[in-house]
């Protein structure tokens, strides 16, 4: 089995000051794992070279293949060439071709090349040049004689320029492993990450296959992961233990990897030419926003209202009486509410929420008191929540209940 | 003059597959350079205790103040704790105070404490806890006997938890630098960026105060950002130059630092006991959704609508001849759906969306097409937009410009 373990290093103080977030970190881990590259660290440095000196040998220690991302450009800051010069030992030549190239760059965009941009056409006598035909900096690959069977790549920061390189540039010239990675994520709602670790029991615990469990706002995400000498062994390998997670966790299951909750409904009432409306009263829009995310929603989501007075409420078709007896904030009003957004809007479904979102409590009940309530076919149901979080969580967290609840009554189980 | 030197680890399998993107290194980095406090590290490890434990020896080795993110769930992945207590060699016991919190937290919510999570009630001899009154980890503070004058911190992975134990927990128990830092960020809208380029001409250039630039969702933002020997003198720095900005651009600033668009329109509304009410289609809630999400909406949020379909349009008021001989996408559509938003709903104003969100045209109409509409005590008015972008995106523009609309209709301005 071919293993290759990387390493990679990111090259800047504004990473440092928080100017930006390196969303190129998350692109390269993803690529590595595709390839079934295992990658231990990642680390970040500013502008200086004795750091980033002191990342490059610790990385060459521990890793085969180092990735070092940003400080290509052409100014003092830009230290990452010299770096890597320092730690293999190289000096750096100009190649001619390449400054050629990088003038007429300059020039046909009307402009003088200037003297400072002459080091972005350096090589080293173990690099060879990544091209990069939307920028001026060159990407490096080092194979370097200080340090037999490892590999130094730099890529430029700006995220297209470092995508295009990797993809057209870099993936063709290394011998990735045979790729025995394989993975699936089952995504569930309606359950908490301890319930989800207590029904799992002893299977979190084993090294290959690995089960990890996530929580998420849209519920807990149980991801099962195995690595193999081919991509097909490790599903192989990976198969039993996504039996044994489906069996333990399946009436919480929505779907995989990438399905979304708002998408899973979406084709459920899609399939059933079922149609979806709600009236939203504590989630404020944000229900029928998730909704309607979906591309083609308007073929199943009717429309709804956000009624957040009472008498916005009674105007849709609550009983005075029931706010008078109950308080808008209770499980009746919510039923009403569903009942309401289901024969205002003439749809097969009616979904309502109400509750206190905060900071303050209201009609005398806690912050995270929430009520939601469906409406359908067979009738119609509310459930009290107590949610834990800020405006914003307990906002997104009614979301994902209730539809949740509108996935299971999809479903055909008992509310 | 005190220094302080800092180090971030963020611990997570997570975030070296690729999964998230780690946004709280760029919130704690901007902290810290505010504080006076210098960044030269930061190194992101997966969920390993030996790892873990030699980031954490390394870090000890060169930082003051050793940052830790991440890890601090109940489940076996969760190991923050444990590399701490190795490196500082001490054992880690049940804090029975916390752990009574702990288990009164899940009894208010309804449900049984499961047993792991006792370990989130784990202290060291030379750790205190920092509380966490929205979640079920709380953080240390770590002053280890074993590195004399070092601080360990351990703060949550959520990024609303980590930011609020910051603010309230940690801010205050550490002896911070002088703040020689002094920054103010400008919030503009219906402006784009290479024209607040040209307006702020050679502004952008200085590097004591700095003035940058920043496209965001809702507007480009303008940092001005000063440094001197103390955080009144880069205020002094930095007034002159917020002042040339402001003068440069004062008809498109709508607020300040943390100020949102949706909270600057709620405070105007309900300094003129106003109200506002939506009638959705392209954006189906979303705009609902941001009025809402601020604390105390409901003393000018009124409710509105999604009407996703034809039929539910009229039904809500618009005349089914505009539709039939414009479209429902059209600017004369918009128009009657705020109009109705503002009757039906009885608010000062209404505001509504049509357009095409994509992936397909609609209508005839190109993904992108967007009417935006505002009707109010002057009268109405709609305009047109034509955005870039996928479905979010061009919800999320569309929402931030018809807040814009209607802020600059609170301040009195022509449409």
């Amino acid at each position: 089995v071919v293993t290759l373990l990387a390493e990679l290093i990111s090259i800047g103080t504004e990473l440092l000051l928080g100017e930006i977030i390196d969303s190129n970190a998350a692109f390269l881990a993803q690529q590595l794992k595709a390839r079934g590259v295992a990658l231990h660290w990642k680390t970040v440095v500013g502008d200086n070279l004795g750091r980033a000196c002191e990342a490059l040998e610790r990385a060459l220690g521990r890793a085969d293949l180092v990735i070092v991302g940003g400080g290509l450009g052409p100014t003092d800051d830009d230290l990452t060439r010299e770096a890597i010069a320092a730690v293999v030992g190289e000096t750096p030549v100009i190649d001619e071709g390449y400054l050629a190239q990088l003038r007429a760059f300059f020039e046909s965009r009307g402009r003088h090349m200037p003297a400072q941009n002459s080091k972005q056409a350096w090589l080293l006598p173990s690099s060879e040049a990544l091209a990069n035909p939307i920028g001026t900096a060159p990407g490096w690959l080092v194979r370097p004689a200080s340090h037999p069977g490892k590999m130094i790549v730099a890529l430029p920061g700006p995220p297209t320029e470092m995508k295009r390189m990797w993809r057209e540039q870099l993936l063709g010239r290394i011998a990735w492993p045979v790729a025995g990675f394989y993975s699936r994520t089952l995504r569930t709602i309606a359950i908490g990450e301890s319930h989800v670790t207590e029904l799992l029991g002893a299977l979190t615990q084993a090294a290959n296959p690995s089960v990890a469990t996530y929580a998420r706002r849209d519920g807990v995400h149980v991801r099962i992961a195995a690595s193999a000498p081919s991509q097909d062994l490790a599903s192989v390998l990976a198969a039993p233990v996504i039996e044994q997670v489906e069996a333990s966790l399946s009436r919480y299951i929505y779907g995989y990897d990438d399905d979304s909750l708002a998408q899973v409904v979406g084709n459920l009432l899609k399939a059933n030419t079922q149609s979806v409306a709600a009236i939203e009263s504590l989630t404020g829009g944000l229900l029928l926003d998730e909704l309607t995310g979906i591309a083609g929603a308007s073929a199943y989501v009717v429309g709804g209202a956000v009624t957040y007075t009472d008498q916005m409420k009674v105007q849709f078709g609550v009983n005075p009486a029931t706010i008078a007896a109950h308080g808008a904030i209770s499980r009746e009003t919510a039923l009403e509410m569903a009942e309401a957004a289901r024969s205002r809007f003439g749809s097969t479904w009616g979904l309502a929420t109400t509750g206190v979102a905060g900071p303050d409590p209201s009609e005398g009940k806690a912050v995270g008191t929430v009520y939601i309530a469906i409406a359908g076919p067979m009738g119609s149901h509310a459930s009290e929540l107590k949610l834990i979080g800020e405006r914003r969580t307990i906002k997104e967290r009614t979301v994902f209940a209730l539809l949740g609840l509108l996935w299971r009554n999809l479903r055909g189980e008992a509310q």
